[in-house]
């Protein structure tokens, strides 16, 4: 235990620096390194093996509901990003130019793109021709630009890997139903794969999508309180078509705009995964997208059967799971402490004691527990393990939401709160851009979304006591 | 067969114009479309679904070979892409500059990158500490920018997709062995996949990559003639290393630089696909990375029980296949032709009398031939024609190549086969730069490869008349 705990040490204390925490277990965990580009990271190969499993997971269920994956252009000319006017003005302060090509000038300039909204509709005004061509469900993994002022690896980097789709409907109500099935699909990744449980609602008419008619969300709440957005979903009815000319014959032979949806996860859900599920040991990993399930660590393997016995084990479990057998010269402390950092769900100790009692030693990543299991039932007992360490991990998460959930009545309440807590705080609103406006410059907190969930806490608006329209979600945000 | 026609007499004959014919395929097939940025093209879903079923077989086999995916950042510092002298002088007039974020001018500009050995090596200086930490076996999937005078899809386009894998070593002999070692596994997926044959062989000194100390790759032969370079593998020797000040304590704690290699394929290849097997219906394509392998197309479909049986045998063979079942209105003629066009390797129909005879009849898209098959034996007949499909096209290609492969024992021979015929030219070299300068002026053919299987053709140089070094496979390339 001496080396455990020597590692353990290496880390800043959540309790103490929850930002020094986040960057010593991004960095030690070696899920990324600074680059030479200021604002830019490199995803190191764990880091990166994360991001591959999340995509395999998603575009999985992207493909089952008829998404298709296509790869437009880096670059958008200047002249194509200003043709839709709230979204030029959205994306002008933060995109990257690109000047020259070789020692020559571009006659327009390019910029490296920052979403691809005015590509894709670009595209679509070429291809759709007639309702026939419609519904266009097109998706794309890609790395987008955005000249952020701060950075902090996963959560806000210039440069970041996302999927965006972007879909064309022949109407309103088929592109409505598009938009909030993404968002279920995200909610039910987040939860079910990531065990990350999430708000689902709609962002108010402020913090809405630069160009979009109504931005749907979900909403994360990381381990110290404040919220994550996970992922979004945008319904632009036909603002854009109209923007970019995309025009087909409906089926009575008229030209008609079709109805468009955009939505995005990115690997700002690596830096989610970390907050929520992260403790003073390191990193812990939900077991769908660990890039090790579990690690198998011989004890005393320099007597004789142990490491064969190891290497069996690891052979069993490799059918089914990701497994890594670790039987390098290092201390067995110094591994347990090593994998703990990296969040690994499951480690598996087998020394000559356990071979001679035909078991091994299971521990969970997320509450230390042990168990011993027959070696007759590693098969069985192993997905029920990862699947309680899922539970758990959820279960956990969950009750730090409602835990750090307040409810605000008065604006006094919802300052004092704000001051005094960190976590949601749930006050009803009168549905006025001043009363949010207010509440950012004298709460200092941010309206996260509208909730599907709604609840009547009282008749009126928290801010300016005017009837109330909807209950809202306000907080700090990463 | 009218519609069947007519369909087909929209591609031009590749016979009257080859580069027609390829513009009028991939536009037709809908592989890719033109964008709005120059040099840019989009790829459609059915040429990027052909770029996944690559990227899956050839990441399986680098997962398999020990390699890690990893993600650089997609800018390079100009001071950086400046350490490695020749590599610079290979890449400036190619580049595209980013000079503003937003509405500031940068410090200093930023490159989108081209290849990213200076981003590997600039990382590789902070993480490669010990012989412990070699080799590193990296490898990323992303896109490149060079900014190309003339573009042509999937040929050469500014923007192009690829993988590029970048590892450092402890010694030469391993990095040379790794070199090689992804050379084999290229050769191997192209004429394994792809069924393309490749020539395995290493670049001239002229033709090696900006900073490479020696350059392998395959090189294939289109159907025109035309050579194709198909994927590179360089060794870097240690002079990257010792630019970006990559060091490591060796086994007799000494500081050492590492020895490096870089490789990798792009898409390219969906370009060689299309021109080593396509013909005058259209696309053909390798089974093994065909997005459909096997369309069924039921004929007389509005008499009783036939879209059943159809959707059936789909069923069946979505277990284990690519398959799509086409219902649509389209008559069969048009379906036959569409499917041709798109290249699918089978073609299953299916109608009334077919199923009162529980057979079905395939279809084999490389000879058109056609074959009855019992619906009993589906499920193991398929392979055996998707597998003959594979074949065929390999055979056809290989055929054309060793058609089109030629010898010459003079400077004459040269340039009367180089002006009268469209090939390969196998001929001896002295090894000298000007004797391969002088081909390209006056033969117009420039060094293909230095193949691993050499013959010896006569004992002085093609061109110069002195002692021959080596034979070389020289041409006109895409």
């Amino acid at each position: 235990m001496a080396d455990n705990k020597k590692m353990v040490e290496e880390i800043t204390s959540m309790e103490v620096d929850f930002a020094k925490w986040y960057t010593d277990v991004v960095k030690k965990a070696e899920l990324c390194d600074y680059s030479s580009v200021k604002g830019c990271v490199i995803l190191r190969p764990y880091g990166y093996a994360i991001w591959e499993n999340i995509q395999h997971i998603l575009d999985t269920k992207l493909k089952e509901t008829n998404h298709e994956n296509v790869a437009m252009p880096l670059f958008i000319p200047e002249s194509l990003l200003q043709k839709e006017k709230d979204h030029i003005a959205g994306f002008a302060p933060e995109v990257a130019w690109v000047t020259h090509g070789g020692s020559e000038e571009l006659q327009e300039r390019l910029c490296v793109r920052p979403t691809s909204e005015t590509l894709f509709c670009d595209h679509y005004s070429n291809i759709i021709k007639s309702y026939r061509d419609l519904p266009k469900l097109y998706n794309q993994w890609c790395s987008v630009v955005r000249w952020e002022k701060t950075t902090r690896p996963f959560l806000r980097t210039r440069e970041f890997f996302w999927q965006e789709g972007h879909t064309m409907h022949e109407t309103a109500e088929e592109a409505i139903a598009e938009t909030k099935q993404m968002l279920d699909i995200y909610a039910d990744f987040c939860e079910n794969s990531l065990a990350m449980p999430v708000l689902k609602g709609q962002k108010t008419n402020k913090e809405k999508f630069a160009g979009a008619e109504a931005t749907y969300c979900i909403e994360a709440m990381m381990h110290d309180g404040k919220a994550l957005q996970a992922g979004t979903s945008h319904y632009f009815g036909d603002g854009f078509a109209k923007a970019f000319d995309v025009v087909f014959q409906n089926r009575e032979n008229k030209p008609q705009y079709p109805h468009q949806t955009s939505w995005g996860v990115s690997t700002r859900l690596i830096g989610a995964i970390i907050m929520t599920h992260g403790d003073d040991n390191g990193l812990v990993l939900p077991p769908a997208v660990a890039p090790i399930q579990v690690v198998v660590v011989p004890v005393a393997q320099h007597k004789e059967g142990v490491i064969e016995k190891a290497t069996e084990l690891k052979e069993r479990l490799a059918k089914d799971f990701r497994v890594k057998l670790d039987c390098s010269d290092n201390s067995p402390g110094w591994k347990f402490a090593e994998y703990e950092m990296k969040g690994v769900p499951l480690r598996i100790e087998i020394g000559p004691k356990d071979i001679e009692k035909n078991q091994c030693v299971v521990v969970r990543r997320d509450n230390r527990e042990k168990v011993f299991v027959s070696l007759d039932e590693l098969e069985s007992r192993v997905p029920e393990l990862l699947k309680a360490v899922h539970d758990g991990l959820f279960e956990k998460a969950l009750q730090n939401r409602e835990r750090r959930t307040y409810t605000a009545l008065t604006l006094d309440e919802m300052i004092q709160i704000a001051n005094e807590k960190s976590g949601f705080i749930k006050a009803m609103w009168c549905g006025d851009d001043e009363c949010e406006a207010k509440l950012k410059e004298i709460a200092g907190v941010s309206s996260r979304c509208i909730p599907y969930q709604q609840e009547h806490l009282s008749d009126v608006c928290v801010c300016c006591g005017k009837p109330a329209k909807e209950m809202v979600y306000w907080g700090k945000a990463y």
